[in-house]
C-alpha cells in the first residue's frame, strides 16, 4: 500500500510487505522512544487526537508518539462536543476538524464511524478504535511484539505457535490479530475459551483456508504445553447484555505463576491487550506473574508507541527524514 | 484600536479599520494554515484555552491557531474545576489563571462572564463565547468569509445583499454579524424567520439608522432571489423553554439543492455558523448541497483558524515577525 | 536528597538543604516565568500530567511549568479512563503510563495512591495531591512565598511568626506547611480554629518537640496582633460527613480590611492556599482586601509555577542547563 497520505482504518488494508514496512520504521523509532535521541521532524505539525469515546492509554500513547516526532497535539476526550448532540453529521464533523490538523486519530463508539469520518476527512485518519469493529494499531503492536519477542530467540512469525485465551467471541484484538497472522505461514493457533465465547467460525475457517492449523479447546491447562505465545484477554463485559451474564465467564481462565510453571514450556511469552482485570473476581493474569521475565504485557504497551510513531511517519511521509532532524537529549531520563 | 495587549471581548470594540487590519493579518496567515510554511514566532508562549462550557470545534480551532504560530496550549474543558464550585469568584480565577499563560481564550456559559474575567486578568483575554452574549471571533470569521467569497467575484462588502435565515431571535452569530455589517456601506439585508423568531427590533433599527436596507420576511422562497449570501442558522434549542417549543420551529426553513436551483441566483454563497442539524427533523441545509461549490460552510471553519491566528498575532504584537520565523514544512500535508 | 530521577511524593523527603536547593532553582526560573527569556532545555521531553481527580489550577500550573522549560504535556482529567473502572491495578496503570513520558505528575483521590503508583513507575513521579494525604508542591510554594515575602523585609524563615486560621483539622496544606517549618528555627505559630477543627495534636507536639512555640486559640482578633503571616484556609467541606456539619463552621473566621486594619500589625502578609470561598456564607478573605498590597495569595499562585519548574529541573537534572538554552522572547507579554 502507498502509506503517504493514506487513512489507516482497517487491518484489512495491510499486506505482509506493508506490515514489514511498519515494523522496520518502528524499529527505527526505538532510540527516540528510549530518549537516546530527540527528533523534531514534525515540528509545526498538528495531530487532532479525537477521542469521542474515552481511552486514556490509547489516547496518550498516540499523543506521545506524535510529540516524540516533534509535533503538537490537540485533542478531545468523550462526547464533550455538543455538536454531535446537536445533530451534526460525521461528514460535517470530519470536514471541519480536518481543516485544523495534519492528521487525525479518532476513536468513536460506533462500528464503521471512523471509516465514514475518514472518507470525509481532508487529512489522513488513523482509527484509534471504532467500537466493536477495529483497532488496527493494537493489532499491529501485538504482532510487532510477537515479532520482537520471537526475534530474541532467533525465531520468526512464520511457524508461530500461539494460544489465545478468554473471550474470543467479543475480543476485537484477537480477531484482528488472527487476520494479520493469516498473512504469515504455518501458524498454529489454539483457541481457548468457554464454548459460548468461542472465536467466530468465520475467522477459524479463514485461518484454515489460509493453511494454518487451528485447535479449539476449553481446557486451559491442556492447551499451554507447547506454545510460543499465550495471549490472554479480558471478558468484554460491556459487550454482554447484562453484568450477570458477563460474570458467568469472568475468572474462568486464570493464568498465574503456578499454572505457568506447571503447564507452560519454558519461556512461553505472556501477552494481554490490557487493561487486565486484577480484581479477585476476574484475575485473568495474576500479579504473581509480574516478576516473570516472559510477561510481555508492558513491552506491548511500549511497542504501541513505536508502532504509532511508525504510522505517523509513514502517513506523513517523513520516515526517511526522522534521523536528519535528530538532536541530543538534554535531560536525565530514568527508565527504572 | 490598539491591539497590542488588548482584550477581545466584544465586536463593539471594532471599527472598520480594525476589522480591515484583522483581515489583512488573516490573509498573511494563510500559507501557514495551508502548511506551505511553518512559523515558530510564538515558540515558548502559552495559550490558556479555558473552556468552562464545552465546544470542541471552537476550542480546537483556537488551539490549532496558537500551535500554528509555534505556541503551546494548556486547556480546560467544562466545569471540571472544583474551584468555581467551591465558591471561587471569577476575579480570583482570572488572577490565578492569568499568571500561567501569555494569553487566554475563554468560553463560559454566562453572559458577561468573559468581560468580568478579562477585567481581572493580567494577560489579554479573547472571548470564545459567553453564553447568549458574544462570540466575536465567530462574527469576524463570518465577515471574513463574506469578504473572501465576494472578493473572488471582484466585489466588496459595501453593497452586499444578504439573507439571514432561521432563528434570528436567539442566534448570537447573526446579531453580531449585523453589528459588524453596520460599519460598512449600503448593505441590503433580508431577515427570514417565523415572526416569533424575528431579528430583535433594536438591531433592525440600528441597521436602518446606519443607512442599510432591511426587509423582514417569513417567506424563504421569495427572499432568495437576488442575494449574494444566504446565511442559514440553527434553531437554538437550548435557548427555548422546552424542547416542544423548539420543535415547533425546527425544519421551517430548509435549504436544499432543489430550492437553491429554483430560487437562488447563480453563485449565491451559502453560509452557516455550524454545527448544522442534519437530522431529518431539522435539516436546515440539506446534505445534497455538499457538492455545490457555493456551499461555503467548511471554508468558514477554515477561515476561523486564520482569523484566530490574526487575533493572537495582533494581541501579542507579532504580526510583523511571523514571516521572519518561517521554515519549510518537512512532512506531506494532504488536503483532500 | 539526590533529586536526579527521584520521586517527589511527600514533604517528609525534604531536609532543610533540599528545600533551599529547590528555592534557589525556583529563583533561577523567575525570568522565564516573567517572559523575560525563553528556555527550550526540555524540548522533546514529555510530562504525563495525570489528574485522576480534577484540579484545574494545579494541573494547569504543572503543565505551564513544563511548557516553560520547553517540554510537551500529555494529560488526563478525571476518571475518564475506563481502565481503572475495568479493574486495572495502580501497578499496571503506572507500568503502562510511565512508558510514555519522561516524568509524571499525578493527582488521585485516594491517600497513598501516588506513592503506590510511584513505586511501580519507570519514570519520576511528582505527587500533585493524593486525596487528604499530601500535596508537596503546595507546601513548597507556600514556604517559598513566605521566604520571598520575608526577604523583602530582610527577614528569614527562622524566627517567623505565623497565624494559621480556619479548618486546621482537615487542611492538608497547613499540616504540610507545619512539617516543613519544623526544619527551621524558632518559629512561633498561632493556631486559630474552632476547637472541633483544631490542628491535630500530633503536629502540635512535633512542632514543640522541634523547639517551636505553638499557641492554640479560637479568637481571631486576639491572635492577629503580632504576626508576619496570616495564613487563612478554607473549610474543607468535602471532608465533612454532611454539608450541614460543614456549614456550622463556614464563615467563623472572616478576615477583611476592617479586621486587618484594626488587629494586624502593618504589613502582615495574608496567604491562602486558594480557592478562597467568596460566597457570602463563607467569605474567609473578603474581596475588600484585594487592593491590600500585603495580600499575597496571587503571588502564591505565581510562585507555584516557579517551584514546579524547579522540581522538574531538579528531577530531570537540567537545572544547570536551563540558561544555556535561553532565547529572547518574540512577543509582547502584558502582565497587568
Amino acid at each position: 500500500m502507498d502509506f503517504k497520505g493514506a487513512n489507516i482504518v482497517s487491518i484489512g488494508q495491510f499486506q505482509r510487505e506493508d506490515i514489514e514496512r511498519v515494523f522496520a520504521v518502528a524499529d527505527q523509532m526505538e532510540p527516540y522512544a528510549l530518549r537516546q535521541k530527540v527528533t523534531r521532524v514534525l515540528e509545526g505539525a498538528i495531530l487532532g487526537n479525537m477521542f469521542f469515546e474515552p481511552s486514556t492509554r490509547t489516547r496518550v500513547s498516540f499523543g506521545c508518539a506524535f510529540n516524540l516526532l516533534g509535533g503538537e497535539v490537540r485533542e478531545t476526550t468523550g462526547f464533550e462536543s455538543s455538536a454531535i448532540a446537536k445533530g451534526e453529521s460525521l461528514y460535517d464533523t470530519a470536514r471541519v476538524l480536518s481543516g485544523y490538523s495534519d492528521v487525525i486519530c479518532m476513536r468513536h463508539p460506533e462500528a464503521g464511524s471512523v471509516g465514514e469520518f475518514a472518507a470525509a476527512s481532508r487529512v489522513p485518519v488513523i482509527n484509534g478504535g471504532d467500537g466493536p469493529n477495529e483497532h488496527p494499531s493494537q493489532a499491529l503492536l501485538d504482532l510487532y511484539t510477537i515479532k520482537k519477542e520471537l526475534a530474541a530467540k532467533q525465531r520468526s512469525i512464520d511457524g508461530l505457535r500461539i494460544a489465545m485465551i478468554g473471550d474470543l467471541k467479543h475480543g476485537r484484538t484477537v480477531h484482528s490479530l488472527c487476520k494479520l497472522l493469516m498473512l504469515f505461514s504455518n501458524v498454529q493457533l489454539t483457541m481457548v475459551s468457554p464454548p459460548e465465547l468461542a472465536m467466530p467460525e468465520g475467522i477459524v475457517d479463514q485461518l484454515r483456508a489460509a493453511g494454518h492449523a487451528v485447535v479449539v479447546s476449553d481446557d486451559l491447562a491442556a492447551s499451554l504445553g507447547d506454545q510460543d505465545i499465550a495471549y490472554a484477554t479480558r471478558i468484554q463485559e460491556e459487550r454482554f447484555s447484562s453484568q450477570e451474564e458477563a460474570d458467568l465467564y469472568r475468572g474462568r481462565f486464570r493464568l498465574n505463576q503456578a499454572v505457568y510453571t506447571q503447564f507452560c514450556k519454558p519461556n512461553t511469552v505472556i501477552m494481554h491487550p490490557l487493561p487486565r482485570d486484577s480484581r479477585e473476581s476476574a484475575n485473568e493474569l495474576d500479579n504473581d506473574l509480574n516478576q516473570n521475565p516472559n510477561l510481555a504485557i508492558f513491552r506491548q504497551a511500549d511497542n504501541g508507541v513505536l508502532v504509532r510513531m511508525a504510522l505517523f511517519a509513514l502517513v506523513l511521509d517523513v520516515a526517511d527524514q526522522v534521523d536528519k532532524h535528530a538532536r541530543p537529549v538534554n535531560w536525565y531520563h530514568r527508565r527504572g
